[in-house]
């Protein structure tokens, strides 16, 4: 990469600024959720995002139920009961799932009870049947006394009605779709999801069906970025390979910022594939350029603007570079425009490894290392790191995740522990 | 539940094992990977697991390339050049991008190049722009010298023809799609889709979609499960809501099993739906059940058996207790039929939090506690158990995540660092 060229902006807006400078910048541009939403089935509904709270219709549950195999009795009937000065109750009926009770359960009296079946009234917890000893067909010794409310769940405990049972901007995770089926809601309003337009250019570049003539190369990028698209849970148009003349070029971004929320575009790697990204961005501004190039290794020449309230990203033509910037600026992207609020925002799961080799690093740049990892034994992962340049696509392939080496840093040593974040 | 019925296996096969004994078992019997394989284009392969190995077909890339913009030029002629005592070189061709070269390198010459254009013949580096000076139109001063091999990646550096690219049992994630383009493969041939059958159960189950009459309660636990098949890359048919009377149960059990690589079922808690799931299990063998209870909270009655190859799960009815015995039984057995090979296995990535309060556990028992997150500072989580009975649904939709307390130990204490394993 020319080094020298790329820490100066051409149009005089100062040079290359931090990774996280250039988040907060996209953040604070960000106009979130996108607008429109829509309303879906529950079969329909997992990984989409809420646009509304959904609030608690009803109690969950309905009615207190049984959580044990046992007797429905009056706690005050048992009280002091134990093995060696049992209590006698009559059993004057059962409990059947699915069925309401049939009568109450009177003083000296019980019903026998399912895990899962009702309390009929009268009674107020259940006694199991591991500390009952049955007489006859009508009577029990309890041998064990309970408290109120032992061995059920309450109507409401569960989630009571007008409580917020989901709120707006969570993602539906397969539990979610159970709570919401528990209280029978089976439309959900969800955020439409995000619309990202897909372009590459660069005249070397073809579709990857064809086969190269001499000087041109299969177009990497536009498919493993409409993976990483759908992996982010938005939806990608591909507008294939455009001509890096201007005068084709700017229309096609114009056309897919017109039909998307997001338009990514890559490509060639050379100086005036650069220049033109940075041309056309900043003319379908306002606002324009935001942020031309970052100091973080790989993904320096990154380029990031807005054409109103739509995020235009000039991603590096370098396979490996260009999914690092999608993963740093992309994907959260994706998410603040899929509703998700910042404030929500989960750690990233890691695993620890202890790394092979020493690697060096610039201070003043954050660097990403792609790791292959090993199991050494039951407890202990190696972390190898998978050298090679940032056009290599094989070295992002052949690795299980990656760590960081932030801005302070000059480098890890050898066997440090590390934080690996995965590739899955 | 009834702790006492559950510690014995009514069949006469001893009482409950451990939850990693359980795995075990099941993995020993599982047959992998399910037999028939399907090929898909690329654009459709994200996620699917690839059936056999995938071969470079040839060099990528195929020709040498220039990393830098420049000049390619024989690194002999530019060798001790130096700012105080540069070389000079001809300018006699420029590479294009996308375009054969034109005429080779002489000695004492040089060709413009852009990054990622083709090295001509006769030259066998790239000097790169900032260490050039123009001297006219067609001569440069070189003022650092480089050596053979510098600034450009040779025919074959990123992957070599005949090279494995992808081995067979890979999951192909984003940059792999980007890979196999990039070597002009535009089908694969995956695994077919595990196929999951789902039956309810139970005399109180109702679809989600009606309004229960006193003692009906809505079916929690079939979409939530269709929700973590699909997390988990299969594909599920949903058999509703079955009878829990043996005659039409066990039928219906077998049908899934003819249609279907693994069965899932759940519903009712009570005894009686218990010991109707021990005896389809059983009937539908050899060799009938593997597993029946394991030492783990919740989620103890867990039934796993097999129907030839086809394994069988018996989840328990408690929404709480099915999901975590569907993680830790049914999504390993769905990676393992879609032919992920078990060494494969990359560790499950965390976060570590500090636990708010103490957390008491049952030595012999795995116990899963369900957390949620709160950020205190930005490097600190802590984690709140979310305390509730396993019938509570919305304790595993309040959760963030989950950490487990492991057969030795007897609890946790309030500020211990705890690895959580997020639900996404």
């Amino acid at each position: 990469m020319t080094d020298h060229k790329e820490t100066k902006d051409m149009l005089g807006r100062g040079g290359l600024i931090s990774v996280s400078r250039a988040q907060q910048l996209l953040r604070e541009n960000l106009r979130a959720p996108v607008a429109s939403s829509e309303e879906v089935l529950l079969a329909e509904a997992l990984d989409r995002v809420l646009a509304t709270d959904v609030v608690a219709p009803e109690n969950l549950p309905a009615a207190p139920r049984s959580t044990m195999d046992g007797f429905a009795v009056r706690a005050a009937d048992t009280y002091g009961a134990s093995e060696s000065m049992p209590c006698y109750l009559s059993v004057t009926g059962e409990v059947l799932m699915g069925k309401p009770c049939e009568g109450d359960v009177n003083v000296g009296c019980c019903h026998k009870v399912p895990t899962g079946g009702l309390i009929p009234a009268g009674a107020d917890s259940v006694v199991m049947f591991e500390h009952t000893v049955p007489v006859d067909e009508t009577m029990i010794e309890v041998v064990k006394g309970v408290g109120t409310g032992t061995n059920l769940i309450q109507s409401g405990e569960d989630i009571r009605k007008d409580a917020k049972a989901l709120p707006a901007g969570h993602r539906i995770r397969p539990q979610d779709l159970g709570l919401l089926a528990g209280l029978g809601i089976d439309r959900v309003k969800v955020v439409a999801p995000v619309r990202v337009g897909i372009l590459s250019t660069g005249d070397e570049i073809i579709p990857h069906t064809q086969v190269p003539k001499p000087g041109q190369i299969r177009n990497i990028n536009s498919i493993a970025l409409a993976g990483a698209v759908t992996r982010a849970h938005g939806i990608y148009t591909d507008y294939g390979i455009v001509s890096d003349r201007k005068e084709i070029f700017l229309p096609a971004v114009e056309k897919a910022i017109a039909e998307n929320d997001i338009v990514l575009f890559s490509g060639g790697s050379s100086v005036g594939v650069r220049d033109l990204g940075q041309q056309v961005v900043e003319e379908v501004g306002p606002p324009g350029i935001l942020v031309h190039g970052v100091t973080l290794k790989p993904g320096k020449p990154v380029l990031i603007g807005m054409s109103g309230a739509t995020p235009v990203f000039g991603l590096p033509g370098h396979p490996v570079s260009a999914m690092v910037c999608f993963d740093l600026f992309v994907q959260p992207t994706i998410a603040a425009l899929s509703g998700l609020p910042p404030e929500y925002g989960l750690p990233r799961p890691s695993i620890t490894a202890r790394l092979t080799r020493n690697i060096n690093s610039a201070p003043g740049r954050l660097d990403v290392v792609r790791v292959q990892l090993q199991q050494t034994d039951s407890k202990t992962w190696k972390a190898e790191p998978v050298l090679g340049k940032s056009g290599s696509i094989s070295t992002l392939s052949r690795a299980h995740g990656y760590f960081l080496i932030d801005e302070a840093s000059q480098g890890v040593q050898e066997n440090s522990t590390i934080k690996v974040f995965l590739y899955i």
